[in-house]
C-alpha cells in the first residue's frame, strides 16, 4: 500500500492488540478489534493532542472507561508518537512495562486516568469535562480562550451497567457539558455472551433523560458516518453527547468475531493468522509499514497545535499577567506563596481559640480558612451539605444556569450520588487547576469505596470530608453508625485517614491535605461536640507526624506505667481516665493518634518515642478493634466496638457498648495486673 | 367525625410522624407527611397482609426504600393492627424499643427489609419480586396459585439518584417483574434544598428506558388518582411499574410544608400546633379517635385473606402433598433431611480425591455438590460466570423469555451490576424458598459493599463468591488484584469470610456457608491452582473451627519453636517453609486459618491449642498485614502485602512482592532471635 485507507490504519490497531495479546498470552484483543475504527475516528481527525507534550494543559483528553482494552490505547499511543516504543508494547502486561494490563495513570504518557474498573473512567471524564467549564469560566477572558479543549470517552456496555455511570452521567447532563463526547461500543457483548438476557435498556433513551445529545445508530466500522456524528458532536453548545456504535467485537477474526471468545483470551496463532488474511494484512508481528507510521503520527500537527495554543496563551499573559500566573501556579499544583506562614498563623489562632465544638464545624472552620488562602479549592457535598459542613461563608455553588452563562463557582451539589462524586472528583483533580474536595457521612464512603481506592492507587491528593464518624451520631441507627469504617479506609495503601480530637488537630488534618501531593486524604469526623486540648508549641507541631504525646504521664515519662492511644472523639475519655488513675496514683501517658498513617511514616526512633516497648497500652476508639490489635499487641487491651451499633441518643450508646473513661479505667488496670 | 375520610386517615400518619420526631427530638417528618395519602392508599386499599401474621409467607411485601421516613410505616404498622403498640411509638429512636430511627428488619414486625441507606431497598425490593416469579415458576400448578403475591416500595429522590437504582431497576425492566410496583415521592426536595440543580433526570423516560410501565404525573395528594394508579398497576402483566406521584413534602405544616426544613428535624411545638389546626386535626399528642383507629384496622380483612390462601394452600397440599412440603421446607429455610450425612460424604469424597485445583475450581465443584442436594440454590454472577466459575452441569439460566412463558430457573446472569446484584440477593433472602449466591472478582465486592454490610446487620444467610483473591491474578494488574479486600470483609460484624486453601477447605467453606442461619459468608477464592494438604480424620473436622493444625511441627507439638499461621494460596508457602526450616532443624508448626471469624468464636482452649501462647507467631498472607499484626503480637512477624500491586504475571509479582517460603522462613528465623 502507498497510501493507506482509514481501516488500513485502523488495521494497525488490530493487529498490534492481536499481537501482544498473544505475546502475553493475556489481555483483551475483542474491544480494541471492535473499536479500531472509532478510535482511528477520534484520534486521527478530532484529537487535539501534542505526543511529545503530553501534559500540555490545553490538550483534549482522552478517557478508555472500558479499560480492559488497552491496547487500543497503547497502539493509539505508539503509532500516534508518544514516548512508547515497540519494545514496551511487546512487553505488554509483563513487570515494570509501560503497557500495564489496563491502563495506569503514571505509567505511560498519555494515559490520562487509571480505567479497568467499569463505570469510573466515563466519571472520571465527566470530571475532567467540568473542571474545563469551570477553569474556562475563570480564566477566560473576552478574545482570550486558554482553556478550550473537550474530553473524549470509550465505553462499552459495562460501563452502561454499572451504577455509578448512572450517577456521573445524570450529573453530565444537569450540568450541560457540551464538551463530553463518548462513545458507546455497542457489540452486543459481554463476559457472559450476548447481553440481551441482562442488559436490555434503550440506552439512547436513556441518556437522553439525563439531557445528553445522543446520536443514534452510528456505524462504528464506518469513517463517514463517525465523522458526520463527531461533527454534529463538536456543534454541540449545551449538552453532552454519546455516540452509540454499532460495532463487531473482535472485529476481523474469522472464527471469533461477534462473540465472547475474543473478549478476553488470545485469539490463538491460527486464528491470528486467519484474521490477518481477512484483514488483508500482510505485515509480521509487530511489524508496522512505514506508510502506516507515517499516517498515523500526530507530531507534526500536535506541536502545531500546542504552538498556537502557546502564542495565544503569551497574548493572554501579556495582557493579564496575573491571572496567567495563577493559572499556571494552580495547574502546576503549587500552593501559594505564603501558605505555609498562612497556615502557621491559622494554626496559632485557633489553638488559642481553645473552641470546644463537634469536628465537623471545626472542620468547616478549617475549610473557610483554607479556602481564604486558595482559591482553587472546590468543595462539594452528595446532598449533606448542612450536615457535613462542607461549605463555608462566600462559597459560590455551582449551578446549570450559571454553567450555561459561563460562570464557575467554587461548590458542587452532587445529588444523593457518592460514587459519582468521589469518581468526578478523581477527575477534576488529574484535570489540574482545582484542589477538589467531597462530603457524605462515614457510613457512605462505602458507596464510593473503589473511586476512594482508585484515588490512591492513581496518588491523587483528593480530599474526602466524612462526618458522623461513630455511634455518636446516636439516633439514626446501626445503618448509619460507622464501626468498621474508619479501619477499612486504615487499610487502603497510600491513603491518609485522619480522625481529629478538636479543633486543632482538625486544621492539622485539613493542612497535611492541602500540602499532599501524592497521597489522598480522609477526614473523619464528628457530629457531637469535642473538647479542646492544651498543647504546648512541640506538641502542636508533633500533631503532623500522626501520634505524639498529648497528656504526659503525672511525674513525667520516666514515671508512665502504661500508655493509652486514642482517636478522635474518644481522646476526651482517655484524658478522662488518665484522671481518674492518677487520682488512684496510676500514672499513665496519653496519645493521641489522629493519622496512623503518618505515624507509620515516622522514623522508629519517633515511634518508640512516643510508645516506649516495655509500657503496656491501651488504645481507645468507638469502632473495629482489630486494627488496634496490632498496635497494642497480644498483652494490650482495645476498648472499642465490634458489633453493630442501635438507634438512640448517643449518651445511651457510649454507656451500652461500655466505651466510657471507666472502661478504659478498668482497660489499664488489666493490661498492669497481667 | 364519624366516618372519617380517607385524608383524615391520612392525617392520622402525619400527626404520629410529627409527635414522634418531636418526641424524640430527632428524625425525619417530612416524607411521612407527604406520603401519607399514598400510604393510605396502598395500605388500605391494595395491601393484601395480616397483621396478625407478619410472616405469612404469601402476604404482599412492602418496602420504605426512603427510610428515613420511619415513622410512615410504624404509623402503617401501628394503625393497621400489628404488635407495634403506641407506646412503642413514643419511643421512637430510643433504646431497644421497636422504633429504630430507620427500619430495621427483625426489630418491628411487619418490616421486610433493612432501609436508610438510599437506593437499595429498592433494590432489594427487585428481589422480592424475583424470587415471588422464580418461587410461583416452581411451585404453582395448574389450577394452584400458592405463591400470587406483589411487591409494594415507597422511593424518593435520593434512591433515584444513586446508582445502584440503576442496577436494580435495569434488571426489574429486562426480567419484565409485573407484580414490583414503584411510587415516586417527587417532591422537588433534598437536603441541599430544591433539587433542580442536582437532579435533572427526566425519570419516568428513565424508567421507561429500561422497560418499565411508568404512570406519569399523579396527584399525590389525590386518593381517587391514586386509586386508579394502582388499578393500572394491577393489570400489567409484563413490566414493572412507577407511579410517579408529586408531593408536598410536611404536607400540612403552614410555614414548613414543600421546603427542605421538614425533612430531617423536629417540626417545633408551635408549628405542630399550626399544622394541626390547619389539617383540621383536634386531637392531642399520639392520640388517635376510635373511628380512625377503626377504619385503620387490617386484621380482620387480613385474616381472611389469609384464610383463604390457607384453605387454598390445603387443596394445593392435598393435590401435591410433596410439592407442598418441599415448599414449606424452603420457605422455613430449612435444609433438606440427610444433608449432614450427604455433607459428610462429600467432604470425604473430596478428601479422597485430592486434587490440586485452583479454589475457584474447587468452588464449582463444591456448588455442584451441594446444588444436588439443594433445589433452593440460586446462583448466579455480575458477568464473570466463566472466570468466578459459579456455574454449574445441570443449572438453568433465568431468561427474560422464560420468565415471560411462567418458567424459572437457578442461575441468574446480573450484567455488571455486583452493588445491584449483592441488593437483590439481600432481597431474595429475606422473601425466603431460596438460598441465593453472587459472584464477581473481589476487588468488585468493594462496588458492593454497603450491601453486604446490610446482609450481616440483617443476618442473612447470603453467600458470595469472590474470586481473583490476590496479585496470584497476575497480568490485569492493579486495579484488579485485591490487596486490602480480605481484611476489610474480616472487619465486618457478623461476616464469616473464608479463604480456603485447597479443595477440602473449599467444600467446608461452602458447606458452613449453607449451614448457616444468621451470618453471610464470603468465599475468597485464587484463580490459581492450590496443591492439595493431607489431613487426619480430626483435621478434616476440625477446618469447621475456623483455624486449626495443619502440619505439626517435626517431633510434635512440644518440639513446635515457633507458629506459622497462613490462609488460601498462602498455605503452601507456609508448609514449604515448614520444610525447609525442618531442614535445617527447626521446627514449627503450620496453622490453617480460613476463617478467621469461626476461629475467634472458639473458646479459649480451642484457640490457646491452636496457638499456644509462648510460641512466636509469624503470619503468611498475600495481602494487608494490619489485622494480622493483631494475631502475631508485637514480637510476631507478618509475610503479606500493604502496597498495590503491578501489572506482570503471578510467579513474578509474588517474587517482586516477596511472598515466598524464603521470605516466610526468614521471618520465622528473625521472630526466633528476637
Amino acid at each position: 500500500m502507498t497510501q493507506p485507507t482509514r481501516r488500513e490504519l485502523a488495521n494497525a490497531l488490530r493487529v498490534l492488540a492481536m499481537d501482544a495479546v498473544q505475546q502475553a498470552n493475556s489481555g483483551h484483543p475483542g474491544m480494541p478489534m471492535g473499536m479500531a475504527d472509532i478510535a482511528e475516528a477520534v484520534w486521527r481527525h478530532a484529537l487535539r493532542h501534542d505526543p511529545a507534550d503530553p501534559s500540555w494543559a490545553d490538550r483534549d483528553r482522552f478517557v478508555l472507561s472500558n479499560g480492559h482494552g488497552s491496547m487500543l490505547l497503547y497502539g493509539l499511543l505508539h503509532l500516534s508518537g508518544y514516548d512508547l516504543p515497540l519494545a514496551e508494547l511487546k512487553a505488554f502486561r509483563q513487570l515494570h512495562s509501560k503497557t500495564p494490563g489496563h491502563p495506569e495513570y503514571r505509567y505511560t504518557p498519555g494515559v490520562e486516568t487509571t480505567t479497568g474498573p467499569l463505570g469510573q473512567g466515563i466519571a472520571n471524564a465527566v470530571g475532567f469535562a467540568l473542571a474545563e467549564k469551570l477553569l474556562a469560566a475563570e480564566f477566560n477572558r473576552p478574545g482570550h480562550s486558554v482553556v478550550d479543549h473537550r474530553t473524549w470517552v470509550f465505553l462499552g456496555d459495562g460501563c452502561l451497567m454499572e451504577g455509578v455511570s448512572h450517577e456521573a452521567c445524570a450529573l453530565a447532563g444537569t450540568w450541560g457539558l457540551n464538551k463530553l463526547v463518548a462513545f458507546w461500543d455497542d457489540n452486543g457483548i459481554s463476559i457472559d455472551g450476548h447481553v440481551e438476557g441482562w442488559f436490555s435498556d434503550d440506552t439512547p433513551a436513556r441518556f437522553e433523560s439525563y439531557g445528553w445529545h445522543v446520536i443514534r445508530g452510528v456505524d462504528g466500522h464506518d469513517p463517514a458516518a463517525l465523522d458526520a456524528a463527531i461533527a454534529q458532536a463538536r456543534a454541540q453548545t449545551a449538552q453532552p453527547v454519546l455516540v452509540c456504535c454499532r460495532t463487531t467485537i473482535g472485529f476481523g477474526s474469522p472464527n471469533k468475531a461477534g462473540t465472547h471468545d475474543s473478549h478476553g483470551a488470545p485469539l490463538g496463532a491460527a486464528e491470528i493468522a486467519a484474521t490477518r488474511a481477512a484483514l488483508g494484512w500482510t505485515h509480521g508481528a509487530f511489524e508496522i509499514p512505514a506508510e502506516v507510521q507515517q499516517a498515523w503520527d500526530a507530531r507534526a500537527t500536535g506541536a502545531a497545535a500546542k504552538a498556537d495554543w502557546q502564542a495565544r496563551f503569551e497574548r493572554y499573559a501579556a495582557e493579564h499577567p496575573a491571572l496567567a500566573a495563577e493559572l499556571q501556579r494552580r495547574l502546576a499544583g503549587e500552593l501559594p506563596a505564603g501558605w505555609a506562614a498562612a497556615a502557621a498563623a491559622d494554626l496559632q489562632a485557633v489553638a488559642d481559640k481553645g473552641e470546644t465544638i463537634a469536628s465537623r464545624k471545626a472542620s468547616q472552620n478549617a475549610i473557610a480558612r483554607v479556602a481564604a488562602h486558595l482559591p482553587e479549592l472546590l468543595g462539594g457535598s452528595a446532598d449533606l451539605t448542612g450536615s457535613n459542613l462542607t461549605n463555608w461563608p462566600g462559597c459560590t455553588s455551582v449551578t446549570p444556569e450559571r454553567l450555561k452563562a459561563g460562570q464557575g463557582g467554587n461548590y458542587l451539589h452532587y445529588g444523593v450520588r457518592e460514587f459519582g462524586m468521589t469518581a468526578i472528583i478523581n477527575g477534576m483533580a488529574l484535570h489540574g487547576g482545582f484542589r477538589p474536595f467531597g462530603g457524605t457521612f462515614l457510613m457512605f464512603s462505602e458507596y464510593a469505596r473503589n473511586a476512594l481506592r482508585m484515588s490512591a492507587l492513581m496518588k491523587l491528593n483528593t480530599i474526602q470530608v466524612y462526618t458522623h464518624d461513630s455511634i455518636g451520631l446516636g439516633e439514626d441507627g446501626p445503618t448509619h453508625q460507622p464501626v468498621e469504617q474508619t479501619a477499612t479506609l486504615r487499610l487502603l495503601p497510600n491513603m491518609d485517614t485522619w480522625r481529629p480530637c478538636d479543633t486543632v488537630e482538625t486544621l492539622v488534618a485539613w493542612q497535611t491535605a492541602i500540602e499532599s501531593r501524592e497521597t489522598p486524604t480522609n477526614l473523619v469526623l464528628s457530629r457531637q461536640n469535642l473538647p479542646h486540648q492544651a498543647r504546648s508549641a512541640q506538641q502542636l507541631a508533633d500533631i503532623r507526624r500522626g501520634g505524639y504525646v498529648l497528656a504526659e504521664a503525672a511525674g513525667g515519662a520516666a514515671a508512665a506505667q502504661a500508655v493509652i492511644i486514642a482517636t478522635g472523639s474518644e481522646v476526651a475519655l482517655a484524658v478522662a481516665a488518665q484522671q481518674a488513675l492518677a487520682a488512684e496514683g496510676v500514672a499513665v501517658r496519653v496519645v493521641s493518634m489522629p493519622s496512623t498513617f503518618r505515624f507509620e511514616q515516622q522514623d522508629k526512633a519517633w515511634r518508640d518515642s512516643v510508645l516506649p516497648r516495655a509500657l503496656p497500652r491501651v488504645a481507645v476508639e468507638a469502632g473495629a478493634t482489630a486494627g488496634w490489635r496490632g498496635v497494642v499487641g497480644l498483652d494490650g487491651e482495645v476498648v472499642g466496638l465490634d458489633r453493630f451499633g442501635e438507634s438512640a441518643p448517643a449518651g445511651a450508646l457510649f454507656k451500652l457498648f461500655d466505651i466510657t473513661a471507666e472502661a478504659v479505667v478498668a482497660a489499664v488496670k488489666r493490661t498492669l495486673a497481667a
